[in-house]
């Protein structure tokens, strides 16, 4: 049914870049530039524009076709055809894209669209999964726990190491492993360190090895909050 | 020179399972029973044991051969020739280990036994640096953060997600694209979120869809960390 398709792409961003090149084995892609002319044949529209301009550009669009943006932070717009195909994962430009290991976040406001995006969606990955936009947008909160705030810690990290005239790439082979390890026994099981053994005496010494204040701090709730969840 | 190499391993558990099995091609490899009776032909000593238990087995093995321990938490002994080889990474004895991709960290109290160390080490790994007792022991911190703290972020994403019914496999990506990306650029040119946007209305949405307690105080506080360390 696929082989048919024609499906224009709005917007040439880091996102709509990756999934223009990935649709083309898979069906007719048409780009579509910023006067928003949507060729008649188009069955879809895939609007891969900022988050702040994604309801402004749907408002533009024929009424009669299906309409999804790839904004896991915007909620699916009303449209009489719409839905959301989101692709979780960060893209660059520059950066080659494995779509087998990314998972697609569907959504649309009838069963036989859902069912359209989820023959797409399949044809580029098997993690496909629907989630509403309420679900979406819980997931925002949990996407910046296991990326920027784990970014962060690096960030941390590495300056302590530096500080201490010891180089970073010491930490390389550990950081690549942790969410292997997270992924393949699940982080509840996978959780090592002073905090879960209860291992006051290292936690104390590492307290006063931190010279910053904020970062003391962070050290000490991330270790209550290590003890609590695993003691309740 | 490492060709006639004799090295006695002591301790069967993760690390001494997998030093015996990548130093058996390299040298001639003597594991040592709990008796501690060493080769006479052993020219360098492993001890794999648990850190508590270093100290006391270093203290009964002979005097004139070469005393490494593996134990990255533990200073170096005074024996009279003593060293560390130590290999940060996290071990076990069921899941294979690629030695190139692995840090190991050396010290030695002797200009030629680090060159021993060096030389056996490199076989394994080009990622060899030579750190000291107290680099090891500020080193720690640094483990900390990126695994354990990092690990401890996957549990509470994926609480958040499944209270709010989203599989979690939607994370998988993302959590893998992580440590890539942040050795790639650099943690601190890799951050991204509303923290480091100053996106204070997502902040606030999400801060308000948080329903623990314990896991808003440290979302606040990663949130301000993240924002203070990019505006210094």
């Amino acid at each position: 049914m696929q082989a048919g398709l024609h499906i224009a792409i709005v917007g040439n961003g880091n996102v709509g870049h990756h999934l223009q090149k990935a649709l083309e084995g898979i069906a007719t892609v048409h780009p579509v530039g910023r006067d928003l002319i949507i060729p008649e044949a188009c069955d879809l529209i895939m609007v891969c524009v900022p988050d702040d301009s994604v309801a402004r550009v749907c408002e533009q669009l024929p009424e009669n076709k299906l309409v999804v943006h790839t904004a896991g932070a915007v909620p699916m717009q009303d449209n009489n055809r719409s839905g959301v195909f989101y692709p979780l994962y960060s893209f660059s430009k520059d950066a080659e894209v494995n779509w087998s290991q990314i998972p697609i976040l569907l959504e649309a406001n009838s069963t036989e669209d859902l069912g359209l995006l989820k023959e797409l969606a399949t044809q580029l990955t098997e993690k496909v999964f629907e989630v509403s936009s309420a679900g979406r947008n819980q997931l925002h909160v949990s996407a910046v726990l296991v990326n920027n705030f784990t970014n962060h810690l690096y960030t941390l990290a590495f300056d302590h190491a530096t500080q201490h005239n010891v180089p970073v790439e010491t930490l390389f082979a550990i950081m690549r492993q942790g969410p292997e390890k997270a992924i393949q026994l699940g982080p509840i099981n996978a959780q090592t360190g002073p905090a879960i053994r209860g291992d006051r005496s290292t936690i104390e010494a590492h307290l006063s090895k931190i010279q910053d204040e904020e970062l003391r701090s962070l050290y000490q709730l991330l270790s209550d909050s290590i003890h609590n969840t695993h003691n309740r």
